[in-house]
C-alpha cells in the first residue's frame, strides 16, 4: 500500500495511491501517525476504502507525515560517498540528525537560504519507524519499520563545515523533502536491493543501489535503539552515494532554478526546484 | 509565574508554584504547550487561578514540558569549560542537540545505560522557546522567550566521542532532566546574571554564572533561527561551565546511587539519583 498526505480545501488528508489516481481515506482514520500508531487494524482499513478517485497529479501532495518526531540520519554510508569527502571509511556508525521542523512536501520548493552558497543534494532511503521500541536486536529491526520513502537529505556544505557538528547545516527549512507516499514494508521485502537516483536539471549525479549500504537499515536500527527509544513516525535518513555536489571537481551547488529529482525503484520520485530564500 | 507539569491519578496536570504549595489548574487551560501557544490571555488565566494549595513535596513532578520539540544544545559555550576539554576557544557558536525521547522529570533517576561506562553531568540553563519564529535578531530575541528552567545536558562521553557528531552520546534516553518548573520570562529580566551549581552526592562540581556564557542567549537565538524555525515548546540547553567528570584527572563519571543536584538562583533546583539500566 502507498499512502500519501495531500492537501484539500487547506486540510491535510490521507490517501492510498492506485496507479495515477489517489483513493481519499475517511477523516475518521485520522492522520498518517495515526494510521501509523493504529496498526494492522487501520492499515486494512487504509487498504479497504473504497471511494471516487482523484487523478494524482491533481493533488498537492505534502510531506508524508507532515510533522516528523525524529529525523535521524547516518553520514558516509556508501563506499563511493566516502571516498569522495576524504574521510577514513567508518568502523562505526555515525549519527548525526536533520530538525523535524525542516521536513518538506515531495514536490515543494527547496528554498536557498540568503545565509548559504552551498546547499547540496543527497539522495537517500528513508525508513518511517513503526512499532518503534528500545533496544531493537538486527532480528526483530524488520518488525520496527512501517515503510520507505524517497528523500533528499539537503545539506548547507558551508553551515555543515563550519564546525564539528553538523546538524545546523542538515536543518534548514525545507531541508528534508521526502516522498511521495510511505510504500508500506509488506511491498518492499528487501529493502536492501533498491537503485537509487538523484538527477538535477536531468544530469544524473548519483546512481546506486541500496545494497552497498555500509551498514544496513537493520544494524542501523539495533545501534541508535541502543540509545533511545524510537517512535512511531520517526524517520531514519539512511546515507547518501556518491555524486554530490561537494564531491564534483570544481564542486557544483544547488541553484537558483535548478530542479533536483530524486528516485529510489519500487518507492517512486520526489522532484523540487530550488528557490532563493 | 512558575509552572509545572505534575503527575495526578495518571494524567499530566498544570499547577502554578506558590512557595511551597501548588495551585492546580483546570483542564480547560490543556497542557503546557497550550499555555505557551495561548499566549497572555492563558498565562493570565493561569496567573488567576485561585484553588485548593496542594503540597509541592507531595506531588510527582513531570518534565514541565512533557514532549519538547526540539531540544537544541550549543557545546563550549562557558570558557572553563572549553578549557578543560583541551578544546580551542570557539569563535563560532557550536551546535548539537539531543532528542526528544531524552527528556526526563526534575527529580526522576538518571538511568546509566549498559552500553556506556563514562555517564557525565552538565548544568545548564534552559532557555523554553514561547512565540518563536524565523530571522530572529538579537534584538528580538527576548521577545521569543517563554520562560526559562534548569537543566542536566547528561553526556555518555563514551558515545559522544566515538564518532565526530555527539548527538547520540547526548541522546540517551532520560539524558534530558529539566525543570523543576518553567520560570516565565518576566520574572527574569535578565538571564545572564544567574548563579549556577551541579553538585554530585553534595560534593559542589560546577559553579559559575550564566554571566560567563560566550554567547548569550540573544546570539544564540538569532544564529539558530537563521537556519530553522523556532517553535512553541522548543528548549535551548545553553551550555556548561567548567567542573565536569570529563574534565577532572582522573576523570570520575557517574555510577549507581550516585545523587546529581544542577541549581540555578531564582529558577530552583533539580535532582536525580542515578540507576543502572
Amino acid at each position: 500500500m502507498k499512502l500519501i498526505t495531500f492537501a484539500a480545501a487547506g486540510q491535510a488528508r490521507l490517501g492510498r495511491v492506485e496507479g495515477n489516481e489517489i483513493i481519499p481515506l475517511p477523516p475518521s482514520l485520522g492522520s498518517m501517525i495515526d494510521v501509523i500508531i493504529g496498526g494492522p487494524k487501520l492499515r486494512a482499513q487504509a487498504a479497504a476504502t473504497v471511494g471516487r478517485p482523484l487523478l494524482l497529479s491533481n493533488v498537492h501532495l505534502l510531506p508524508p507525515l507532515p510533522r516528523p518526531g525524529k529525523i535521524l540520519a547516518i553520514g558516509m554510508n556508501y563506499a563511493d560517498h566516502v571516498r569522495e569527502t576524504g574521510a577514513p571509511m567508518p568502523t562505526r556508525q555515525i549519527w548525526f540528525c536533520k530538525q523535524p521542523t525542516a521536513a518538506n512536501g515531495p514536490f515543494d520548493p527547496i528554498l536557498l537560504p540568503k545565509a548559504s552558497t552551498q546547499v547540496d543534494y543527497e539522495a537517500e532511503l528513508v525508513v518511517v519507524i513503526g512499532r518503534g521500541g528500545r533496544h531493537i536486536s538486527r532480528a526483530e529491526a524488520p518488525g520496527a519499520v512501517f515503510g520507505y520513502c524517497v528523500g533528499n537529505d539537503v545539506s548547507a556544505r558551508d553551515w555543515q563545515m563550519a564546525t564539528s557538528q553538523w546538524m545546523l547545516g542538515k536543518s534548514f527549512d525545507t531541508h528534508a523533502p521526502f516522498g511521495p507516499w510511505i510504500t508500506t514494508a509488506d511491498e518492499v521485502p528487501n529493502p536492501h536491493t533498491l537503485a537509487i537516483r538523484a538527477f538535477v536539471n536531468g544530469d544524473k549525479r548519483q546512481e546506486s543501489n541500496t545494497a552497498n549500504l555500509v551498514f544496513d537499515i537493520w544494524d542501523q536500527i539495533a545501534h541508535v535503539s541502543e540509545v533511545m527509544t524510537l517512535e512511531p513516525g520517526d524517520l531514519i535518513f539512511t546515507g547518501t552515494p556518491g555524486g554530490v555536489g561537494l564531491g564534483m571537481n570544481p564542486q557544483v551547488y544547488l541553484k537558483d532554478g535548478d530542479v533536483v529529482r530524486v528516485e529510489i525503484d519500487k518507492l517512486g520520485a520526489i522532484e523540487a526546484v530550488c528557490r532563493g530564500e
